[in-house]
């Protein structure tokens, strides 16, 4: 015999086992009707791309982590880092076929060689939804609406989304004269929470000056209620610009809507990455705020740039399914022990396998998933099997069942029998508790 | 500005757009539907694995086609190219987190570097079901109950399945005293539907001698119905062998089942692939032969033996997605022009953007899809997009709706206008008819 190939998966990836992949589909199955309630269409985009199809854009750090070789035809391709740039690629693509505004969600895996210490993974899930083609405080107060109903629909608790513009932090950084420098600085502020005040501060002093790193710092740290930030934010950047005075009107839309409460206007969010032209924003669960944002987004203008000379504002945000997966788990908001199979078919009698097969085909015609155990083995196995699956019930015929066009009814829960009654008395019962 | 870069994808590969993905997602969800009514459970696994994993029991042919390279820490690293071997590598890997008999589904992308003259993909779709842990009649049939029942949910009409056994195959070339050319013998057997008798013949005495080709192609031509082949195969292999009787146990089951029709016994369906020991089988459209299998499998009884010492008896079938919505759409099944969205209210006065959205929440609330149209514009726009994106009714609220809290319902398809009404009608309404 030659020698076993060892059955490992690679570092960063994962297997998903039932009880796991049953509750990630349930969480998208939620996802996908609620992005659907907004009128938002779902589409699909290759794994592998033209590696400069993808890099247009990305960061520097993206750049290391893309999974990146020559296929067989020697063309340079690469996995996808995120579904942001194939989507912009998408829309430079396909606009000729579309309609605008167009709204988008695409729930799919990602790749990163990242470093895994971090306790992240190279294979992971985003749920993204966009919308193209409007730059309007409609459609920024939109995607912020669907962030809000998705949490609502997952029946997550407590959560607050930290708002911030990215133009107004432009024109403040314009006032200070450091425009050029906004790129690396967007990306130490993008790191306040991980490095503190202090590290941040040392940092923005080397890009800049220690007057002008304070002064950011003191911009970046502004905080109170919504209002009051925003007139800060805007005395400190000699007064409105169109970036406060979006921000206004979809603070407008909020407090008309009824759910003001849930925003914070947080001028430490940055989102490191370029693209980003206007509202930016992360979501914190407040009871486990160690895990960080689990859905981010915001306004880019100019995405599709790179592939078309077309102007395609717009805005966006994305779930990321495991960790928020992790977080549901944490908070114990994951009902454990899902089964498919509400009923099991005890294999008792060789004689009656075909018969076994007919109330099967009877049960689901009824709507009731069932199972036949699918070999004759004596009843502990069986019913080892159907506590093992978490199966409610178990369908008992015999002899005596079969001679009689009756079957005996199971209730593995409460270790209760419903002797001899019809396979229609029987879909009732398992209704009752299913 | 920087040139622009070429929004293309790979060849053999291909972007969604919504009304195919919208089509491609309700697929999914009737097979997803259909699986689980039969306890089977969803489990998902790497896109990438350590090639030695992969490539331990592919087809030369495969080993060719893999997307292979090595990864940032250089590692072997490949695309998985089907889903059978990562189950078995799964099974493998959690034997002792799992019971037996196991039952999953799996639907997902895999990628094969192919030769895209013939109308093939690079990324395709496969639905995946398997039953592990047991080697019985009960376990053959349920998983040619499932093949049935998936093409009668999705509406797929005049289907037959055309099953065989390689045990019978095998105790066949047994006698001939061939078997040790059996690999060689099934790859040129596989080709007959595409290559015809007369090359396959030639082929055969190239392995063989002319007699015994000649003896072969008379085993793979038997016809007739299903008891008469099954008794004239065991004929040609000198009596019945544990291979026949399993095959007449099914074909009994088929039989009390009453579901007999649809199969047809043809002993020139081997499947190429090595791993098959029992049953296999295709899944061909009467009225578009042309397209080949749709579903296809077969029994697997050592596949986990290059990571296991555990037997794991094996069988499962797999439908390709692509395949079968191309001939769905062929046969015009397929419902096109299907929208998400319900009603698309209109965005006509500046002053009642909150009130939109109020008006979309208790829309959605209700178990409406709505969408408000994120801009100011003229209303021929607005409708225009509402057509474009084939939604039924607009929602109208001027000034005067507003100041009687009530709102317009237009009926986009019959140009009715239900005016001044409540939500709550509106509501009545627009689910009158989705």
């Amino acid at each position: 015999m030659s020698k076993l190939v060892q059955p490992r998966v690679l570092k960063g990836f994962r297997d998903f086992l039932p009880e796991t992949e049953i509750n990630r589909k349930d969480i998208q199955a939620i996802l996908e009707k609620t992005f659907q309630s907004f009128g938002m269409v779902p589409i699909d985009t290759p794994v592998l791309e033209y590696t400069e199809v993808l890099l247009g854009k990305g960061s520097g750090e993206t750049d290391k982590q893309i999974y990146r070789f020559n296929d067989h035809g020697e063309r340079d391709v690469a996995m996808r880092f995120d579904l942001t740039v194939p989507f912009a690629r998408f829309m430079a693509a396909h606009i000729n076929e579309l309609y605008l505004p167009f709204k988008r969600y695409h729930i799919s895996k990602v790749w990163r060689g990242e470093n895994t210490q971090r306790g992240r993974y190279r294979e992971f899930t985003q749920c993204d939804f966009d919308i193209v083609g409007v730059d309007t405080p409609e459609a920024d107060f939109e995607i912020l609406s669907i962030m809000h109903a998705s949490m609502a629909a997952m029946g997550i608790p407590d959560i607050h989304i930290h708002i911030s513009h990215r133009g107004i932090f432009n024109s403040f950084l314009e006032k200070l004269d450091i425009s050029e420098k906004t790129a690396e600085i967007l990306r130490i502020v993008d790191k306040l929470s991980k490095i503190g005040e202090d590290k941040v501060l040392e940092m923005l002093e080397e890009v800049s000056d220690s007057k002008k790193a304070a002064q950011i710092l003191e911009y970046i740290g502004a905080e109170g209620d919504f209002d009051q930030t925003l007139t800060k934010l805007e005395d400190l950047c000699g007064g409105p610009s169109p970036g406060s005075e979006r921000l206004r009107m979809v603070r407008q839309m909020m407090v008309d809507c009824g759910i003001a409460d849930l925003f914070v206007l947080n001028p430490s969010i940055t989102r490191g990455l370029d693209y980003y032209t206007g509202i930016v924003y992360e979501t914190f669960l407040d009871k486990l705020p160690g895990i960080g944002s689990v859905c981010s987004g915001g306004r880019y203008n100019n995405l599709a740039s790179i592939y078309s000379k077309t102007e395609m504002p717009g805005v966006g945000s994305s779930i990321g399914l495991d960790r928020l997966l992790a977080a549901l788990e944490e908070l114990g908001t994951v009902k454990d022990k899902k089964s498919v199979t509400d009923a099991v078919i005890i294999n008792m009698d060789e004689n009656l396998k075909s018969h076994y097969f007919v109330i099967a085909s009877k049960l689901r015609e009824a709507g009731i998933n069932c199972e036949i155990y699918l070999e004759t083995k004596k009843m502990k196995n069986q019913f080892t099997f159907a506590e093992r699956k978490n199966i409610k019930y178990a369908v008992i015929c015999g002899e005596d069942e079969y001679k009689e066009g009756k079957i005996t009814l199971k209730d593995l829960n409460k270790r209760e029998n419903y002797n001899m009654i019809s396979i229609e008395e029987s879909v009732k019962k398992i209704r009752e508790t299913i």
